[in-house]
C-alpha cells in the first residue's frame, strides 16, 4: 500500500556518501538539494564502491514553478531575451525575402531630381535666414526709438503710450515678415520644387526660421516694454539676462547665434559651456551621417517597394490587404522613425549645441516610456514644446483661457505646421497630417488617466496603447495616404 | 555680446508668479522645474494680469538623457513594451497574409488516416503497459525466492551468492522484457502505422513504459539486495520507504500507481497530497485541451503550408531560400513548442499528478532563463533528467567514470531514444535527432562558462545564444529535414 507522506521536514539522505551533489544545484528552486552519492572513494566510508538505485528522488511535496501553488514566482527574463531573438530572426527573414524578391534596389544614379529643384532649393535654403535679418532691422529701429523716447522724457506712465502707433507698426511688420516668409517659400516649393526630399529640407528650414523670428519679435517687445517701464510691466527680468540688457542684445552677432543655436526660443543670453569638445562633435556627426545612410537604405530597399505595391490595394480598397500592408509598413516606418529621432534630436542637435557651446541640451526626455499621449507630446520634441508653451499656451492661459482651450490652439497651430511640412513638399495638402494632429487632443484626454496609475502594469498598458496608436496604426497609415496621393498625382519618384 | 553662464546654481525665477508649473513636471530629469507663470489671479501679486514672453526657458546647462554626459540613465521599459507591440503586429500581419494566401486550411474531415493505423495504434497503446505486468511477475518470483532464501538460511554473507544464477536470470529477463517491448512496438509502428501522429503517441507510450520497467527492475533489485544483506549493501534505505519495505511493495496496486504516476523513477513510496482537488484537475485539463487545439490549428494553418513549400527549396538546395524558410518556420515552431511544453509539463502532468495525489510536481524549473545548455538540459524535463541521473549517470560515476564520460553515455542513450521517437513514426531513421542530441555535448561544454558569469549581460548573452541555437536554428532545421524526408518518401499527409 502507498503511504501519504506530507512534505517530510528533512529530505531523506539515502546515499552511501553524504556530500551534496555539485552538478545538481540548478534545479532546486525550493532550496532543497537531492543527495546523490558521488566519488565514493572521497567519502568518509571507503568500503562501499557500488551504487544502489534506491535514492528517493521524490522526497517531498513540491509545486511546479508556474503553478499558483508555488510560493516563489520564477524570473521571466529569459522570455525578454527570446523576444529580442525572435524580432531579430523575423526581420532577418524579411531582409532575405526582400533580397530574393527585389535584389539590390539601392542605386545612387537612378534618383530622378531635376536641376530646377536643386537650384530653387539652394536659393531658398540660403535666402530664408534673411527673414530673420529683416526682423533684426525692424527691432533695431524699434530699440533706437525706445532709447530716444527715454532720453526725451523722464520715466513716466505715458512713455509707452506716446509712441503707441509706432509700436503697432513694428508688431505689424514683424507679423508680415514672419508670415510672408513662410507663405512665399511654401508657395514656391509647392509649385516649383518637384523632389519631395529637397522640398522637405527647405520647408523645415523656413518653418524653423519663422518660429524663431516670431519668438525674437515677441521677446524683444516685452524686454522693450520692461525698459520703458509701462504700468503693467514691473516684472523681473531673469537674472541670466542681466549681463546683456535690452537694447544691448540687438546685434547681428546675438541674432546669428540665435539663428544657429538649437532652440526656437529667443533669449538675449543662454547658458553656455566653457569650450567646444571637437571629439564630441565628431562622434555626433559620424552618428548622424551613419543614421542618414541607414535611413536612406531602409527607405529605398524596404519602404519604397512596400509603398509601391500597397497603392494598388488602396486603389481597389481591399481592407484585408490594406491592413496587411499597413502592418508590414509599421515595422519599417518605426525603425526609420526611431533612427530619424536619434539622428536629429541626439546626434544633430547635440553636435550643433556643442559647436555653439549651447548649454541646455534637453532636446527630449524619456518619451519612449510615456504612459499617455500628453506625456509624449511634452517630452519628445522639447524645442517645439517649449516654444508652444512660452509663446502660445501660457499667453492664452494668462489671459484667462482654460488649459483645454489653450491646448486646442497649440495643437491647431501645430496641425497647420505639420500639414504644411508634409503636404507642401509632397504637393498634396490632403489634410491628413492636420487631422492627425487635431486627433491628438481626444487621445490626450482619453489616455490621461494612465499617467496617474501607480502600478507598472497600468503604465505598461498606457505605453503599449501609445505605441500601437502612434507607430502601428498612425504613422504607416499617414505615410500610405500621402504616398498614395503622390503616386496618384505623379507616378513614381524613381525610374522603375 | 553673449555671456558664458556656467550652470547657474539656482534656476532664475523670471516669472511674474512664483508658483511652479504643474503641467511641466514630466520633462525635468535633472530635478529642476522651469517656472512658468500660471493663473496669475491666484498668485500673491494680483495686480499683473498680462503675460510677458521673456521667461528664461534655457536657464542652466543640461544634458540629453541619452548622452554619456547625463548622470542619470533613463529607463528603457518603454522599448520592452514596444517589442511586444511589434511582435504582435508582425505576427498579426503574417496571420492576415496567410489567410489572404491560403484561406482557411483547417478541415477535420480532410485528414487522411487509415483504419489500420487506428486499430494497430489502439492495440499497441493498450498492450504496452502489459510489459510492466511481465516485469511485475518476474519481480514477484524473485521476491518470493528471496524470502525463501532468508527463511532457509540465517543471514550470512553467502545468502546472495547462493542464488547467483537465479538473480542473473531475473536481470536477463527484465532486460529482455524492457528491450523487446520497445523493439517490437517500434518495428510495428515503423512498418504498419502510416499516420505520424498515431505513431508518435504509441512511440511515446512505449518509451515511457520501457524506462519505467527499467527503473522498476533496478530499484527492486537493490531493495532485494539490501534485504538479503549482501556485503556491499549496508546502505541506508530512505526513511520514506520504511512504511512499505521490500517485498511488501511488490503488489499490482503499487505497480499500477507507478505506471500512472507522472514519474519515470520507481520508488516503493512517493510523497502524496492529502486529497484530490477536482477544480485543479478541471482547470489543467481545460488548459490541455485548449492548447492541443491551438497546436493543431497552428500546425494545420501555418506550419503545414510553410513546410510544404519549403521542400521545393530544399530539393534544389537554394541556400538563401532555405534560410528564409527556416527563419519563417522558427517563429511558428517556437510557439508550437512553447505551447506543447506548457500543455505537457504544466497542464497534463500536473493534472495527472493531482488525480494520483502525487506530491512532487517539479516537472521543470525555470529553464527559459538558462544561461547555458547544461542548465537547460538539467531543468526543462525533470522526469527524464532524474531518470538519467539515477539510473545512468550516477552508477557510472560511482564506478569511477569521469563526469564527461558518464554525461556522454547519458546523451548517447537520450540520442537513441530521440531518434526512435522522431524517426520511427515518420518512417525515416535519418539520424538527425540522434546527431542533434550528441551535438548537445560540445554545446554544453562551450556554453558552460556563461553559468559562472555574475553580470546580467553575460547571462543574457548565454540565454540568447541558447534560444538562437535551440529555437531559431535547431528545431526548424530538424523539422524541415524530417518533413522533407517524409515528403520525399510519401508525399503529403493531407489531401491537397
Amino acid at each position: 500500500m502507498m503511504n501519504v507522506v506530507e512534505a517530510p521536514s528533512s529530505p531523506p539522505s539515502s546515499a552511501t556518501n553524504g556530500s551534496p551533489d555539485n552538478a545538481d544545484t540548478t534545479g532546486s528552486p525550493n532550496g532543497t538539494h537531492r543527495t546523490f552519492p558521488q566519488n565514493p572513494d572521497k567519502g568518509p566510508k571507503k568500503r562501499i564502491a557500488t551504487y544502489r538505485h534506491v535514492i528517493a528522488i521524490h522526497s517531498q511535496v513540491r509545486h511546479s514553478c508556474l503553478s499558483r501553488d508555488s510560493t516563489n514566482t520564477p524570473s521571466f527574463i529569459g522570455f525578454r531575451n527570446l523576444m529580442v531573438v525572435v524580432l531579430v530572426a523575423m526581420n532577418l527573414r524579411l531582409i532575405i525575402e526582400n533580397f530574393l524578391k527585389y535584389g539590390v534596389l539601392i542605386c545612387i544614379k537612378c534618383h530622378d531630381y531635376r536641376k530646377q529643384d536643386v537650384v530653387i532649393g539652394a536659393i531658398f535654403f540660403a535666402l530664408v535666414p534673411c527673414q530673420l535679418l529683416c526682423s533684426y532691422f525692424i527691432e533695431l529701429a524699434a530699440s533706437r526709438h525706445a532709447v530716444r523716447v527715454i532720453g526725451r522724457a523722464k520715466k513716466t506712465d505715458k512713455v509707452l503710450n506716446e509712441s503707441k502707433r509706432l509700436w503697432f507698426v513694428i508688431a505689424l511688420l514683424h507679423s508680415i515678415i514672419s508670415f510672408s516668409g513662410l507663405a512665399v517659400t511654401s508657395y514656391a516649393i509647392y509649385y516649383y520644387v518637384n523632389h519631395p526630399g529637397i522640398g522637405t529640407l527647405c520647408q523645415i528650414q523656413v518653418i524653423i526660421v519663422s518660429l524663431k523670428s516670431y519668438s525674437y519679435a515677441l521677446t524683444n517687445r516685452d524686454l522693450r516694454r520692461a525698459m520703458l517701464g509701462s504700468p503693467s510691466t514691473d516684472f523681473a527680468i531673469p537674472e541670466l539676462y542681466k549681463s546683456c540688457p535690452y537694447p544691448r542684445n540687438i546685434t547681428i552677432g546675438n541674432l546669428a547665434y540665435f539663428l544657429l543655436a538649437p532652440t526656437l526660443v529667443y533669449q538675449p543670453v543662454y547658458p553656455r559651456t566653457p569650450r567646444i569638445r571637437w571629439s564630441f562633435v565628431g562622434k555626433r556627426m559620424f552618428e548622424f551621417v551613419c543614421l542618414a545612410v541607414v535611413i536612406w537604405l531602409l527607405s529605398a530597399q524596404y519602404a519604397a517597394p512596400l509603398l509601391r505595391n500597397s497603392t494598388e490595394k488602396i486603389a481597389v480598397l481591399h481592407f484585408g490587404s490594406i491592413l496587411e500592408r499597413g502592418l508590414k509598413l509599421s515595422t519599417i516606418s518605426l525603425v526609420i522613425w526611431l533612427a530619424g529621432f536619434y539622428a536629429l534630436f541626439q546626434s544633430l542637435l547635440n553636435g550643433l549645441a556643442e559647436i555653439m557651446r549651447f548649454g541646455d541640451r534637453e532636446f527630449y526626455t524619456d518619451w519612449w516610456n510615456s504612459p499617455s499621449f500628453g506625456v509624449y507630446w511634452r517630452s519628445w520634441n522639447r524645442p517645439v514644446y517649449t516654444f508652444m508653451k512660452r509663446h502660445v499656451y501660457m499667453p492664452l492661459v494668462t489671459r484667462g483661457w482654460s488649459s483645454t482651450a489653450a491646448g486646442t490652439v497649440v495643437f491647431a497651430v501645430s496641425a497647420v505646421l505639420h500639414e504644411v511640412l508634409v503636404g507642401v513638399p509632397t504637393h498634396n495638402l490632403i489634410g491628413v497630417a492636420f487631422m492627425a494632429m487635431l486627433f491628438q487632443l481626444p487621445l490626450i484626454l482619453l489616455t490621461a488617466p494612465f499617467e496617474k496609475f501607480k502600478s507598472p502594469l497600468g503604465k505598461a498598458i498606457g505605453n503599449s496603447l501609445f505605441w500601437v496608436t502612434f507607430c502601428v496604426l498612425g504613422q504607416p497609415l499617414g505615410t500610405l495616404l500621402y504616398f498614395f496621393a503622390w503616386q496618384a498625382k505623379y507616378g513614381s519618384v524613381s525610374r522603375t
